[in-house]
């Protein structure tokens, strides 16, 4: 099953910077291979439903182990079955819509 | 790593009515043995992260059965490693406060 | 415009324990009138569309005030306009189905 | 108070296709001079409180008008007092330490 989901990962307790940690996630998601891309609020991915959920899942076994005690995630995601979109294809649609 | 989650699943293209949708992911839940509770907009679900995580997918899963062909979920998902809490803890360690 | 939403605020910065924030919260919403309910990971509220957002963005405000540097919240919000629907309505409507 | 937002949007009840209305909710944001980029799954928007608000409250307003019966949107909005920050700010900052 095919998703496109949006992640924001927010340490809780260790300060009001925490670039260090998005930067953490950020590189999960490259080394598993997904699709990413980093927005002002979160990051878009794109991939198997499995891989994308065991990579945040790997933010926050990742961001336990650099000392964060407490972790709040706020996940979008979606699957639909009447065709194959990708994040790139939601975007033009709009786009599209826009020019036209 | 065990996880408390807030879940809101939104089948997309189906009609105004989507009780029957939610009524279904209330199912999985319970039949998953996942302790949780559905409040007035999402269903809040305690357990083990694959767990909570494996039952979420599988709404998707009955649900695009069901002939819904688009699904957009907002999940909040948290963890701490410095104390273990429930739902209940983190309910009842406001209504305290609220008292005090 | 009737609205039904959910509300996870979180204090960034200040600490593992953010339920003295939580509480400052819960006051906020009742003295505003609104029909609220404490749920393990947020609070549904349901009122006027600008009553809503009004007593959310005092939040916001008042934890500034308090002393917490950042805050980020997660905010689920729904508006019809095919019928009249209450918090009570929505546990209900799934709570039938369930028994059915 | 200046605040860095993310919206999503979902007509309900409309059909699979949701484009129109997205299209229809960046309109709004730039006619509100907010400043804001579509992502995959939602849109950033930076700007006071207030004036992020009024665009999000307009998006349902005019959404209803279109005829969608039934809209949910979710909204992560974030606000700091110690210090400024953009939409680019966040980003760089993160890129930066992906660099390094």
């Amino acid at each position: 099953m095919k998703a496109i989901a949006d992640v924001c990962v927010i340490p809780i307790g260790i300060g009001v910077s925490v670039s260090k940690e998005v930067t953490a996630c950020e590189r999960i998601f490259a080394e598993a291979g997904l699709k990413s891309r980093l927005h002002a609020y979160g990051t878009n991915i794109e991939g198997e439903w499995d891989d994308v959920m065991a990579a945040i899942k790997r933010c926050h076994e990742t961001l336990h182990g650099m000392g964060v005690a407490r972790i709040s995630t706020n996940i979008r995601i979606g699957t639909r079955t009447d065709r194959a979109q990708t994040m790139d294809d939601k975007i033009r649609s709009v786009e599209e819509k826009l020019k036209g």
